[in-house]
Parts: structure tokens; C-alpha cells; sequence
């Protein structure tokens, strides 16, 4: 076994390592507090709309009513599919795509092509902004066709007098009701960003090497897709019908924690108490209401008493995950679709961290310290 | 503006710190020097086939006689497009792919969602190898297959008795002869892994969240088509095109110092001097021979000399790219087919990373100093 003595160690899976500057955002853990450029996310959540906040991170501040205009008027058409992209979602669609996020990882792939972008380290920031922007805008379009094709339907075209949450209520083939899009809406703004997650990170590392921004968008749903970082706000709804009423709460939990299972919904890496995302998807499920929002919270009570019986050393909270499952069901979309309305939002802030990436001229290259046999060993004749 | 002081300030690009351990291989900048396994890169790609330099990354040694004969067997029939993918196939080389990746980009997305891969989180060290075998072994058949179709002509099916170089120029419709064959499988053989480089930092961040095998090849492409990355060779031989004669190598060269350009195919961010791919791949082009390999002799001797004279700080040396197309282009090999080709050695280092990495149970999700305006600032109304 060699090592290198020059490498720089640091906590494992990069925890706490800076890995560059950022303007777009932050969270702060032990505050529990994440923040869009100078807003509380939260707060934006309560108080904007998608396109809003999506301006913000497109341009670096909210729009004024001229501005909002012109952006909302800008996104509109790009949300259409290209006409030399529909073979293929149809083919994607038949070829065995099995969804959450793999179709759309496809089709992202091939809308990319599609526009022809271009190499990142090639084009300027005006270039960078419109391939975000188009890839952004079509995502909800792409992924609510895939579901349609997959059941045997037809796609339904977006619609330019609703904005995203509401267009993909629409497309998916649910009536986008103002309350419903509105909870959605909530989600999505609180979903946008949230500091270097794997996903955040993955487009990153592949920005620093000047690919396209669809090279970047179609790693980091990827890495989205992980079971550790987006693959769950449908795992921690299986829950609450796994307990299906409050008596039955203690049994299932219980069981769990007896089996010393993960109990999907609680706990986060950056957040050592509450995450603000969830108290705010409480807040929106219970405007939503209805019996599931009542088993949730107490499911959500109980939970966090049991958690603290078994581990008094951790504040174990709900997640985003938790509510997220929660409100989306409320407002009438399927599991599968979970995940890539995720994706819907996520989106927007990649396409921010890739811009502010292509600015950067240092390629993300880590090193390893390597354990294996010692080299070089002669090789031997075959 | 706000700063956490408990964040840990690493140099840019994350250049030299360690983020795990891996026993796949390692570079040795300093010593001009990098190994797979205990083995000598250069020296596998001297004295073994192609074949049996994939079997030491998937088992982690070198083939016995029945170990070759079974890993042979098990590989060819993974080289056949899925039939569910034909349609998507044909549908992504009309849709606009303009290569040289994005087209495999989207086709690997397909086939790994045609074989319903799962989360590498949720299954076993056995289903993972599976994955990324079908992978590694249906990248050349893809690549070859859009490239054909975007030229209007018919893909060529893999042949079970010829290994993977021999195959990749037979699919293209090259005559794959004993000499060119062996020539190409020396390139692929010396490409297959170069420790944390931007592709398989980027195939292993993908791992760490739990995605399947497909999400990581996938996002593992896009930064391979990075200009910074993997879009280089065919750069290099432009040069020798611009150049076309030895009596203007002064003046082409001199003029692209004179104006600070970048000469592609001289410099490594990790080699200080020899770069020992490029000292393979110049034995291997002299052994193929020609008038392009006799002015390319001549280009680097040249060129080193004109770097040496306006940057005497460094050793410039030819890197991997400077050879790579004159190797490639001498095998009769289309230069719009040499990154594809790339990713056909790298896409077995990027497998093993995967396997290696999904046995590791942090997720890689690093932080970044906050430099925008301080937060919160309070939203203003719409």
C-alpha cells in the first residue's frame, strides 16, 4: 500500500468542506434557516410566486411588474416540446422507462441535443442563461407527458395562462384548482435550492469541466433519482398508509425502531432540529386539510416522542420529505410524480449554480488515497 | 455578507484533497507515473488485451485462461442493442444529437432504463457489477450505431469473435485490421481510469446518493464531453491540420503563443512532466507510421522547444490528447468517433468507481462560503 502524505484529508462524503464561493444561497443548520440571495426561502415561499423566485435566481433579484411580464412571457412558449423531440419522448416512454426520473432523464438528454447547446466554456452568460432557462422550463411539460405515455394517454399541451404549479396539476390531466395550485406552488418555491446537495454538486462538477448546460441538468437529475437525496417524498407517504389510522401508530413505529429501521420522513444531515421546509408543508397541509393531513400530524407528534425515547442524545424532527408526500397527494398528484415535480423546481436553482459555476475556471478534480496492493507489481504474461 | 468560520477551506477545484480511499488505481504526478490495480498502466496496455485489463476492474486481478474465456463469453452478447431501444435509438440520432456525446448521453439514459435498473442502494454487489457490464459493454455498439445513422446508413451489428477495439472499428464500417485493432485496443486500455478526475468524481457523487448504475454512467458522459475534459483530442490533431507542413510549425505555434492561446495537447494539470500515456501512445503511433505521424514527431519536439522558451518555469510535455488522435485517425478512425471512443475505455474505470463507491455509505454533499448579501432581508410584497 502507498500514500500520498501531500493529500489533504477531510471528513468523509466532503461534510463541511468548502468547495467554492456561492451567491445564490445558503443554509444554516444550526439555525435551522436556508436562504435564496438575501431571502429567507421560507419566506419567499409564503409570499411569491414560482416565476418570481425563479427570477431571483435567474437574475439575482425579484422582478418588478414590467419584469415579471417579460419573464413569464419569455418562459410561456419554451415550455412546448420541440417538434423534433416528440419520436423520441414516445420511444423513451415505450423503451422501458419506469419513471420516477428516468425518463426525464432521458428526455432532458434529448431536449438538450435538441437545441444544440453548446459547450458552456464556449458560449457567454447571456447563452448559459437562455439554455437554463429552456431546459427549466421544460421539464414539467416533459415529465407530465412521460406519465401520460406510460398510462396510454395522450400529453396535454401547457397551458400560457397558468403558471408552473399549476400547468403541471394541468398536464398531468388534474383539475389545477386555485388551492391546489397554490400548495403545490408552495412546494416548489421551497424546494428550489438548498445549498450543495448531491445534486447542486453533480451539476457543478460537470459545469467546471465547460460541458453544455444539458450535460449538467442530466447529471444532476441523476443524482436526484438517489434514494438519499430525491428518491423519497413517496417513501414516507407508503408510511402513513402503512399505519393507516392513529391506533396503529405505536405498533408500526415501534417496530421499526425495535428493528432499528430508518423511519423515512425524520432527520436530516444539515438540520440538527427543525427544517424549515417541513414546518412550512405543515403549515400548507393543514390549509389543505382533509383525514390523511390529521393522521400525518399526529403520526408526525408521536413519531418525534418515540424517536427521542430511543435516541435522547438527537433532536430527530420531520423532514421536508415528510409533508412534501403529504401535500402533493392533497393536491391530487400521483406518488410516481413525486419525484419529478422535485425535479420541477430543483431545476431552476441548477441552472443558477451552473451559470455561476461556468464563471469559474477551476475544474472540480479531486484526489483519493489509494489502499490497494502495492505498485508497480510486474505484470505478468497473459 | 455572512461567513460560517466552521466551514473548511480546501484549495480551489478541490485540487489535492482526498476524498476517500480507493484500491482501483492511483496517479503519481510527480513520477510520471499511474497504475490500475498494482499494475502499471502502461505496462497492461503493452503487454494485455483490453478484455483482460476490464476483468482486473471488475474482479480486481488479472484472468486466468478460464477466467478470460468465460469473462469473453459473458461480454458478447452485452454488446447487442436492446430491441426497446432500437426505436429510441433511431429517434435520438434524427432528434438533433450532434455528438460526439450527447447522442450516447441519451442512448445510455435508455438502455439503462430498458433494463429497469435499480438503485445501486438497493441491491447487491452481484447486481451492480451486471450493471455496469451491460453498460461498459453496449457504449462502443451505441456510439458506432449513431454515428452510422446520422450518416444515413444502416448500424452495424458487433461481431462475437473480435474484442472490443477490433469491434468498435468494424461497427463504424473500418476494416479492422490486425495492426489498427491492437493500436486502438492500446489506446483504450491506457484511458480506462486516471484517478478522481471530473467523469469519475462525477459517476461517484452520483453513486454516493444511492442512484442506479445508468444515473451515474449518465452524468459520468456529460462531464467526459467537457471541452476541459475529454474534448480534446480531436483538437490536437486540428493543430497538425492548421500546421500541415513542418517548415510552419514555427509560425503557427508562435503566433498562438504570441497571443497567449492554449497549444491543445501540451500540459497536464497533474503530470509536471512526462505524461506516460502520451509515451505510449508516440511509441504506438511510430509503430503505425505515415506522413501524419512523422509531421506529428516533429510538431511535439518543436512545440516543447517554443514552450520551454516562453514559459522556462515549466516543463511542458505533450499530454494524452497530442497522440491520442494521431493513433486514432491512423486506425481510420472519423475524428467526430474519438471521444466517443474515449468513453468506451473510461466507462469500465467509471464502473468500477461505482461499485467501489456504493459500498460506501456517505453520501458526498459538500458546503460553500456564502458571499452574496447578507440574510435575511425582508421580502418585499409583489
Amino acid at each position: 500500500m502507498t500514500s500520498d502524505a501531500s493529500l489533504i484529508q477531510v471528513p468523509p462524503g466532503l461534510k463541511g468542506v468548502s468547495v467554492t464561493d456561492t451567491a445564490i444561497g445558503d443554509v444554516r443548520g444550526e439555525e435551522g434557516f436556508y436562504h435564496y440571495r438575501q431571502y429567507s426561502a421560507v419566506e419567499l415561499a409564503r409570499h411569491r410566486s414560482f416565476e418570481d423566485v425563479w427570477f431571483l435566481f435567474v437574475e439575482g433579484h425579484l422582478p418588478s411588474p414590467d419584469e415579471r411580464k417579460a419573464f413569464v412571457g419569455e418562459v410561456a412558449p419554451l415550455r412546448a416540446v420541440p417538434t423534433a423531440v416528440e419520436p423520441a419522448l414516445v420511444a423513451i416512454a415505450a423503451g422501458g422507462a419506469q419513471g420516477p426520473l428516468d425518463g426525464l432523464r432521458s428526455a432532458l438528454s434529448v431536449v438538450a441535443a435538441a437545441h444544440k447547446m453548446r459547450p458552456v466554456l464556449d458560449i457567454d452568460a447571456a447563452e448559459r442563461r437562455a439554455d437554463a432557462l429552456a431546459l427549466a422550463a421544460v421539464t414539467p411539460t416533459l415529465a407530465a407527458a412521460l406519465y401520460r405515455l406510460q398510462q396510454g394517454r395522450d400529453p396535454i399541451e401547457p397551458r400560457a395562462d397558468l403558471g408552473t404549479a399549476a400547468n403541471l396539476l394541468w398536464m398531468i390531466g388534474v383539475e389545477p384548482t386555485r388551492d391546489a395550485a397554490r400548495a403545490l406552488e408552495q412546494y416548489l418555491v421551497a424546494t428550489i435550492d438548498h445549498g450543495f446537495n448531491a445534486s447542486t454538486f453533480t451539476a457543478r462538477v460537470i459545469a467546471s469541466t465547460g460541458a453544455d448546460v444539458g450535460a449538467c441538468v442530466v447529471g444532476a437529475v441523476g443524482a436526484l433519482s438517489g434514494p438519499l437525496h430525491g428518491g423519497a417524498p413517496s417513501r414516507a407517504l407508503d408510511l402513513l398508509d402503512e399505519i393507516g389510522t392513529a391506533e396503529r401508530i405505536d405498533e408500526v413505529i415501534g417496530a421499526k425502531l425495535a428493528a432499528n429501521e430508518r423511519i423515512m420522513g425524520f432527520g436530516h444531515a444539515v438540520y440538527q432540529g427543525l427544517d424549515p421546509r417541513s414546518t412550512l408543508l405543515h403549515e400548507v397541509a393543514v390549509r389543505q386539510g382533509g383525514p390523511r393531513v390529521a393522521l400525518a400530524e399526529q403520526v408526525e407528534r408521536r413519531t418525534i416522542e418515540l424517536l427521542a425515547e430511543r435516541h435522547p442524545e438527537r433532536n430527530l424532527q420531520a423532514n421536508v420529505e415528510f409533508y412534501a408526500g403529504v401535500v402533493m397527494d392533497a393536491c391530487g398528484m400521483p406518488s410516481t410524480m413525486f419525484t419529478p415535480a422535485f425535479a420541477t423546481s430543483r431545476i431552476v436553482g441548477w441552472g443558477a449554480h451552473i451559470v455561476e459555476q461556468a464563471a469559474d475556471t477551476h475544474i472540480l478534480r479531486p484526489s483519493a488515497r489509494y489502499t490497494g496492493p502495492e505498485a508497480p507489481a510486474p505484470v505478468p504474461s497473459p
